[in-house]
């Protein structure tokens, strides 16, 4: 198979530059286009330039409809007003769309979810191989342990994050949840401070810690009567959710319209 | 269904003593034997007492056959020959026999098998919950990511621990071997020391720290581009394989016989 | 120097009788009175059988007064009220008094003060060695970073634990605090939950989790650019409590009369 | 005073070009010379562009004489020879030479020591001001733990580190067998495999991990009766080892000549 043709959205971004490099050590990708927002003073900029690597002749554009001609997939990692308008065209287009965006709505997910009987999108909470394993895995380890273990999610990420708790520890919580048979919102504790009393069976507690410039940790901790099992994850850097992304795009290349998940990138549906 | 009347042997020795007070605490389990070798000191007294719990009237005896009579399943966390002598009888009454008795030999493994036409056997290399879903999470790991990520596999256990790595971090790298398709002897790094050269790819590092009165910790990271999945096991008293060998005779009850393993009492099979 | 002679106080209890049993292992200390509460049901019992231990002859006893005449120290985790009676006789005895009761009022700490000048008190809101060496450290590296570092501090507990953050936690960011030179209650966070806005610099941050039977765990977490310092404890049963005690004592066997911490008995005062 | 005039050695390497970037960044600092070895292809090259930072009109020369005529201080990572070489100029200049090599050998060291009564030279197994500061610690917290606690330092890298234990491990085993007393040589552990028996009373053990991209991570535990203490670090980046530098630089600014330490830029000597 020739190489998968690529589009960067929101090209100069900080999540954009880290996908240009990302295809550019990539055997098997290469990049076609990038996007930027009309109007951007990026537009007609070299993509490589921006992205901190030799010049590669993709000049930066806010037409996707034109870009795309030549193309079989695009990244994003941008806003949701953007990305609902990219799936639009990805889907007219037949190409791939991979989805890290995050913030979308419920109608714009009923957007997405309405395109995917022509588009190929694969849409995730996170990119992270890790990450998605580490959710399938809490679910499949929330079934088999009952309430005699007890679930506590941490999660720290860097000083300048603003809200808590992190999505990937929602993400896992609700995985959590989902093994047990139970509802999040019914069972979860969001911090403990004075006279709380003992813990209540059956609840998901979280807490949030915040300093320096930790990219992202998530640890899960089931703990039962004399033993306690810790599953966690730790992202160095950024540009892992980058190769996340790289490895949707190529494994979706191909497949037939749908909504697809990194779940399904990563062969964990059946887990 | 009428309580479970189960026979401890080694009923003098710690793990015996842990399973008598663990028999104790639970409903739907009652003790009605308990077994020391012939000639042992012990004969003769009350288990409850030996176990620090007030007397209960069952009095140590080396006689299985006798003991088993009116008797549903055996809780076994003997020596090899022990073991073996008592699955015949066990075999003989059809009762549930749960092996915790380590270093059997590949021939006493087939004596076990031999007889379980007839005998309920419920058998591992750990009776912790968290141990076997740890171990089970581990292959499904392996499985779901390649070698660009690297295993390693840390244990830590007391200053008095005469063997390393330990049996559990042994089934664990073989879980993690059987993930990925490989041989664990084949692809086993045991320390590194002085000038090693990079890593192998595909290899399954082990480390074996000792130390202070530490029960048992395992941990598996799998080290990938930019991030790390770290799942660990901690165990804070020995009590807890005693509440493991106990929850699998209850299972094991009733069940028609053959040679279960803590994956089946805990419907890991499919994992 | 003969056997130090040690009474213990609530020796019915269960940090009384994890103290009779660490007095039992240990050589250059023996147990010569038991006390419980007037009218309790234990009165004239054995020590050592309520400790789980062969009888030795110490029946337990409502009388401080008779018992201390021929002791050289008594170990009292037990409540105020009794501590603080415990503390006036201890020092007409002129005995070692080890006080590990917690949830004293600032008036007690009054009471004790004041009879300090007979008195040779021990007094710690840990009787852990490693947790005060965890304290005198966290007060050290507190010092030698700024607030370039974010202070995290995490603490672990058993799922019946009815109160957070835990005594322990709080001490360890009041050292904290006082390495900075800032007040804790003006530079305490207590739980991060929504919008939160990015961290405020300076501050210390407390998350307390629960769950199965930890019996106490402690981190603090120096989080800076680029680097984390992450120093913990880990308690692995409430026995360890009991040897703090007991080490205390025969430091202060033959101490001239004052106060004194744990961090005295360590040598860690000028840490 | 004014800003403090910067030289990198080694400028076009990786920590080179990280020294680039922290100067750039940091108020206080500027760059006014970049060293190459002669013949190298980067002579002539602007060093700004080198570091992925715009043009800074700073040419890469490979003559530190002539450089260092208008400058203050050296940053420099580079190889015993070429630190050789620069520690006699940087003496006869009289200003601040801050040495981040490694392999330096007995013979190394002693030249750099013979040149001090007029050089200002910072000489450090680590910049990181967190290693340092654990090393620091660990020194400490060795000397107040006796032998009931044993000592294990676990180190973690990335796949490609080709030795083990990292230099950083053995400072901390050296710093453990300093508070202890004892030579490090006479105590180590290298690795366990098989039948090792008992632990040894007073013996330091080394593991080493490696995968990934793991950037440097290293554990002390001291394991005590029933209880734990662990002191870890973790480093996200390397840059942080220029900040290290950089830090040390602009604190030995002014200082009268001499061989410093990061323990004496961070004031942990009474430590």
């Amino acid at each position: 198979m020739s190489d998968m043709r690529l589009i960067v959205a929101g090209a100069g971004g900080r999540m954009g530059r880290a996908l240009t490099r990302a295809i550019a050590e990539r055997q098997g990708a290469v990049l076609v286009g990038a996007l930027a927002t009309p109007g951007s003073e990026l537009l007609g900029q070299d993509a490589g330039v921006l992205a901190g690597l030799p010049a590669n002749g993709v000049k930066v554009s806010a037409d996707l409809w034109a870009v795309s001609k030549e193309a079989d997939g695009i990244l994003d990692f941008t806003v949701p007003a953007a990305t609902i308008a990219n799936v639009a065209i990805a889907a007219e287009r037949g190409i791939v769309h991979v989805i890290g965006t995050t913030g979308l709505s419920d109608s714009d997910d009923a957007v997405i979810k309405s395109v995917t009987n022509r588009a190929i999108v694969v849409k995730s909470g996170s990119m992270s191989l890790g990450v998605n394993l580490l959710v399938a895995v809490v679910r499949r380890v929330a079934k088999a342990l009952d309430e005699n273990f007890d679930i506590e999610i941490v999660e720290t990420h860097h000083r300048r994050k603003v809200d808590a708790p992190s999505g990937t520890a929602l993400m896992l919580g609700q995985a959590a949840a989902e093994g047990r048979g139970v509802s999040l919102i019914d069972h979860s504790v969001r911090g403990r401070d004075g006279i709380t009393g003992p813990r209540k069976s059956g609840h998901i507690g979280f807490a949030s810690l915040r300093g320096g410039t930790v990219t992202s940790d998530h640890q899960v901790m089931f703990a039962g009567p004399f033993e306690r099992l810790t599953l966690s994850h730790q992202a160095e850097d950024r540009i892992l959710f980058a190769y996340g992304a790289l490895k949707a795009a190529l494994w979706a290349h191909g497949k037939k319209p749908g909504l697809y998940s990194m779940s399904d990138v990563l062969g964990l549906a059946g887990m």
